[in-house]
């Protein structure tokens, strides 16, 4: 099938143009017409690197993960879902027999097929053709923006879901660009009574700081580990830290904050190996979470946000059409401050 | 130490009278001024019966335990706490040594002594020794009323923490009492998208009701398994099924309500053993897990009261004098639908 | 395809006969001559009472589902086993795209086929297909006959992982039946430093005594809860209680033989809902512990038995021809208490 | 009071001489008559360093902090406890109404007073006085040899019970020192159908290969990664991979040898920050699990060891009498890559 997309060709060059993709519908896929897709980090990085690790793309590929959109059509073995129907996708398709998935942790499937990492296809043209199981129908009251949003709030809700929260839990997000603010939203949706998120950024910060239960700490100010000291005791400490800035100088601090038995979870990918002091952590006794995409919590996801639980309309900055998907591209590219997420629409 | 004290003299007999009570200061115990005292189903249950299963009232003992005061003096090994700082109080006391304290579970110490249980004397009296280790300071931003109701709200968030809950859970709470509005707004704060709470009486459900993120389900009108299914799907279910009512007739309706996987978690106390189908639960291959009282989420509780996650002013419907506080027991034996918590203010 | 079966043509009315069974090898499919099928208690079941709960015998129905045995052919996707491996096969097939599937609890699965499960023909016949995925190699340590032991293991092997056993855990397994056997064994395999199991039948008794760590317990003669308090002391129990007799009778002893914080594992099917007394649990917040089957257990279970850590040779009591199974079965309904497990081998 | 001790006066100096030690026997404690203490690496490290990390030895310090003994004296209180009974201690004294003590993780409570650890003397003396609550009856069956290795072996049940491990885990452990043993020792116990033990020096792993169900990989001849490719599968890893070598080389090992979603358990403490890759953690969503001494184990390694599941015996490499102590000091500084375990008895 031909169709229309947002193609990266090489590192630091996109067309939108005609492509060949895979377009047969199986019995148990449904196709669905593509309304908004947001723009990742990685689909950034892999526009202005051409690689993220071992993930090198080698042919053209087209761009896009995060989407929502309208059921066209479904295979003859799908019954929960409808033609008409708004729905979010998983961009992770599993072997759903292998070892991995038949354990419930499909994510970490090494044959996993993932939207825009190459050699994949994503998502940004106007239709796809995508596994019935992993696509999710949209309430009334989630919008397709927010649908096109579910894709970075599950990595939070995985953060929280490894964090093995209790109510109440005092938290701190290191890290307050778009995973970082979507940790700490799940992090009060899933019980924190307070998260302290931190960055370098006042823009960023400012952001974070809109939303009840989240106290900002401008880490080029004051120093984060007082911060929590005055709030959790000189003796104690954030029941859990989420890392998710990325940055390798964050980790002495990470581990400074975290109480004696609490949980430290990796969100943030670090380019390099990090300098990490292992004794430090055993002297708390610390448990060390990581997080790789999401498993089993997209339908949870869109509840809380149909619930209205969780907001996500506020971390929206600007949307694009179609047309201008490689201007969209070049404003991502730029990181202004401000951004926290830019969105392209296809069905206008 | 001779003092005022709200005495159950025998079963359906209340004084207010001087009694002896232990008052000498440790070394770790903490002096309390009482300020507010919550009445709770227990405390009503010795007066109007005498006992609670194996725990008979044989002598005059002090009623209360949901107590909430002003620290007046502390043991000289207290560093914690300081003179005129705002308290409530955790009213069991395990030893700290025992093996079920030293695993971190000390609401099943079988040596535990707690407050109002026979024959340890219960709070409402003005002025009681308590243990620093169980006594918690109120932020300003939590009322001596508030901080009187973190007793009861404990249970929920026990409850909670027993569910082992996941941010976007649907949950239910059979019975719409006192107990079961705690374990439903525990359940919001820690996570659930929805909670159905389901009662035979409309007031308590109206009560219920009055919260974002409950629906009330009237099991005298409608089917509590339908109302689940049209909510999770006839294949699905709840995935966490709260019982706080206490009736043996509710159990089918939990058990049928829970998802395949799913937990139950058993709150309420039912008189006598109930007749309970081991094979469907095991269909499903349910977890249940059952609730005595709370250990280790009092800063917690505190914690989501002070961040205004949790508003549990709702409920505390009328308060009353000490003077009163034979005509306030009166008023909770009469069990008024509309009535949630009645307290009595001792320090005004 | 055509092939000869054991055929139950309804209650108490066996046939060894040709009958069609479905033969088409899918690509993830594999082939297998059958070498050893174990005579399970639920196929005794559904011979003498046509019918187990809700699963009722309609049609003819081929029994057996403990089966080992060698490919002989596999689909085109198949690349982990090879024609002549030696196998045993995980006699439940989920929809590995269900909800409970991508959970990893695809034993819950309601569209799940398990073998001998009406309408769900099973394996007793010379060849069967099955997904390739469910079908497991025997290191050349495993034999034949211990092969087709895996599947009552893996019972027991489920029992342990709900249990979340501690290395050193003492428990008490009531009912020494076959099931009651497999639970103790995985119990000490799993970390147990001691099983008491309790029967009312000597005989059986004196099978599981001749395991180092099990210490049998005739209830006939002597206290179960005596037994338990004299090993674990008066104010403690056993850490995990695991049922596993059906009886509706033991649940008193169930809940007094768990420790405070301890857990209940129920295994065995009683046939009626039983009287359970809800606040003997909460009194010590037990956790109560469901088995529905197992998933993602046999390779672990074969691993074990490989390593000799497990031994279950001692509890195959009788072998039996392709051409006896009649008898065989007429033997295993005769319940003889010195008859653990009965085999019928099919490859001679 | 005054007694004769092991006393390490400053780094590189030991004298056997009479030193002030605290004797006052409160109503919670037990007087001990010490019969056997082995000597443990932290107590080399001290003499031959005079610090352990922040842990600066500045005064005279008594070592020792594996022991076994008898009790002569039990306080008011004491009720589980009497004179003449064999007993060992766990060397830590936590405040046990700290907030991590109430949790359960009193190992990890700030105050935690720790045998031989500075300013702390520890057990090298014939007479201790110890609280009750942690000090632990020895059956007939366990030796006071035996008694005074529970307290190394306890760090490997910690590790284990850290693991989460399932019956039939395949374990690798990295670092075939006493340290690892125990861990190997704990898992085979734990539930461990294999361990894959590695380490440079053949007599350890000599000394290792003893035990069935242990496999040593000398990894200065072979690779690790491929050992455990071998045995798991090329896309596949070990369950539970325990650091227990305090080298900073073997991190990628580490996170090579795991499989996706497995654990690591960080034993061993690498005297610097060690180089850590944190995105190959994530990859295969670790969960990273680190110990600090133990907590809660004592009874159920106790238990282990009475039960035959684990012979501790072929450890003991050699016993010196107390007069000997300093040579015995002297032999465990010369590190004989033979010696597992030395021992001092002074009840002879």
């Amino acid at each position: 099938m031909k169709a229309k997309a947002l193609v990266l060709e090489k590192k630091r060059e996109l067309s939108l143009r005609e492509i060949e993709l895979p377009g047969q519908l199986g019995p148990d896929d449904v196709r669905v017409r593509i309304h908004t897709v947001g723009i990742c980090g990685s689909d950034v990085h892999y526009y202005t690197h051409g690689q993220i690790g071992p993930f090198v793309v080698r042919e053209p590929m087209v761009l896009g993960h995060e989407a929502s959109g309208v059921v066209t059509d479904v295979g003859r073995n799908v019954s929960h879902l409808h033609v008409g129907e708004r729905v979010c996708m998983e961009p992770g398709i599993p072997d759903p027999t292998s070892r991995a998935a038949k354990l419930g942790v499909y994510n970490v499937d090494p044959s996993v097929r993932f939207w825009a990492t190459p050699p994949i296809h994503g998502c940004l043209t106007p239709e796809v053709v995508h596994p019935a199981a992993f696509t999710f129908a949209l309430p009334d009251s989630v919008s397709f923006a927010e649908g096109a949003m579910i894709e970075p709030f599950a990595i939070g809700m995985q953060a929280v879901v490894k964090a093995r929260m209790q109510p109440g839990d005092v938290c701190v997000v290191t890290g307050a660009g778009p995973i970082g603010l979507m940790v700490a939203l799940a992090a009060l949706a899933g019980g924190a009574s307070e998260v302290l998120v931190s960055d370098l950024v006042e823009e960023k910060l400012a952001i974070a700081a809109r939303y009840n239960g989240i106290t900002p700490v401008n880490v080029s100010r004051e120093s984060l580990r007082e911060a929590v000291d005055r709030r959790c005791g000189h003796d104690w400490g954030a029941d859990v830290v989420f890392e998710a800035s990325g940055s390798p100088k964050v980790y002495d601090d990470v581990l400074a904050c975290a109480r004696p038995a609490g949980a430290i979870v990796l969100v943030g990918m670090p380019v390099e190996p990090v300098t990490f002091d292992i004794v430090s952590a055993q002297a708390k006794e610390l448990r060390i979470e990581t997080v790789f995409r999401y498993a089993n919590v997209y339908d949870r996801a869109i509840d809380l946000i149909a619930s209205g639980k969780v907001d996500l309309n506020p971390l929206i900055t600007e949307t694009f059409d179609f047309e201008q998907s490689i201007d969209a591209f070049e404003r991502a590219a730029s990181a202004r401050p401000n951004d926290v997420k830019l969105q392209i629409t296809l069905d206008t």
